[in-house]
């Protein structure tokens, strides 16, 4: 495994691969792997020649108030499990290489990003799709793998590659959970004990209500009530959001019918998860 | 040559030029072609294997009291010029190809934007960035070529590039002029005789500055007054600004100092016309 840690030796190792008649998978992250990443890696492997996990805590993603400073950050280990799966390189660019002074150049995706997450993290997905056209630029990859924990995010960068014409494969793979049915995330790791256990409940207000629609239920405005009650029932709980939204558009529903996706913000103290379940009704 | 009207094929022939290990050169326009967009091309062709020229009246880049509906568009000519010009391929793309329903993505250059045409355009650079990104995806060129006319389109477009990575090589060429000094444009042709007469103090003021600046005025005020004066003599005229800025930045300068650029924007009747000049000082 290679780890590249400039963008200019990154492009040189494109274009020799391109040369040589090799798909590019490219795995974006912000380290601090999990097997969530790594499921994302697997299926990598499976459909492309060179597989290459970017790392890069990207500061344009987050908001001022938001967890930046604390981003768990583990390069060794990262580097360790990143090569137990079978990365071909890890990319590694410096903040500087990345947004050098007078950087003024931003990509936004309308519409899609003005609900749920959108609505609290101001400048959050501008600050995604602006470093994910750059990672694309630089790697050109063939397909491109993000994780359905973060369904928003994965159909955003998914728009603006085919709304820029990027030649880009977007795949949003399925969320990769714990024993008790938790979403992996690097920011897991910000929970204690009894806040750890009370994060159980996300999943399972989510099963809750896959079944409550199975069963019949249609109105959209009683199934997020189940889910707010489940959740408010943990101590350390604080609701963002929970919303119910068409799984195209991410527009509100009232109605549950076709696609549609149930969504979830949640603090466990100062821990904001996020989690969601995709459902198709008939 | 070849004209392709969609962007699959466009990609099927770009792929194809790319397996074959030629270079690519672009040159982006609206239609109406003139001699400074013959000039471009003669770059192009000097420098790459395959010249494609894009005709596509961008609505992006108009505001809605502008003259999208009356730009002029003579696609038969074009190509008749185009082809005597050497270009390879004519990429005429649709504008339902170009912005599908539901299309919601904008690439943004912030500061750089914000003088000069950016103050009394609003939205004009979003959509000059937004189609050129596109440009640039479908047809993958080596270089990319822009008038020095639109001197702020060219520098933003190639701010862009290098901020997002593409190893796109934007380069800016000379104004090409009228034998009286008006520098080319397709909007010349709106112009009356009285107005086209009016219209020659726009690069007479603009080298009678280059002299006050040579003969050692550094003062941007007097320079910019001198220049006022001189197209307020012109009866059909109306300016919208005169500025001196710095060549990089594109930020007011009081003094006249290093890389600077001296750029008008001024009515003729009811039709906008721009131009410049760069000046070095040492």
């Amino acid at each position: 495994m290679k780890t590249i840690e400039n963008i200019s030796r990154m492009s040189t190792f494109v274009k020799m691969m391109k040369k040589e008649g090799k798909s590019i998978g490219l795995v974006p992250t912000m380290g601090y792997l999990h097997e969530g990443h790594l499921s994302l890696v697997k299926a990598a492997k499976k459909h492309t020649d060179v597989v290459v996990m970017s790392i890069f805590i990207n500061p344009l993603q987050f908001a001022p108030h938001e967890d930046l400073e604390k981003y768990p950050r583990d390069l060794k280990h990262d580097e360790e499990m990143a090569r137990t799966a079978g990365v071909d390189v890890v990319f590694y660019p410096s903040l500087k290489d990345m947004y050098p002074e007078g950087y003024a150049t931003y990509v936004t995706v309308e519409k899609l990003t003005d609900n749920l997450c959108g609505e609290s993290r101001t400048g959050h997905f501008r600050g995604v799709t602006t470093v994910v056209i750059k990672l694309f630029n630089i790697v050109k990859p063939d397909v491109a793998y993000f994780g359905q924990k973060d369904m928003q995010q994965a159909l955003t960068v998914k728009k603006m590659a085919s709304d820029l014409n990027m030649g880009i494969e977007v795949k949003m793979m399925p969320v990769v959970r714990e024993k008790d049915g938790l979403a992996m995330s690097s920011r897991n790791m910000y929970l204690n004990d009894a806040e750890r256990k009370d994060a159980a409940v996300l999943h399972q207000s989510l099963k809750n209500a896959e079944t409550l629609i199975k069963n019949g239920e249609r109105d959209a405005g009683k199934v997020m009530k189940a889910v707010e009650e489940m959740i408010r029932s943990k101590q350390s709980a604080r609701i963002e959001y929970v919303k119910l939204v068409d799984a195209r558009e991410l527009k509100d529903v009232k109605m549950i019918t076709g696609e549609i996706a149930l969504s979830v913000a949640v603090f466990f103290g100062k821990t904001r998860l996020i989690d969601n379940t995709t459902i198709t009704v008939r």
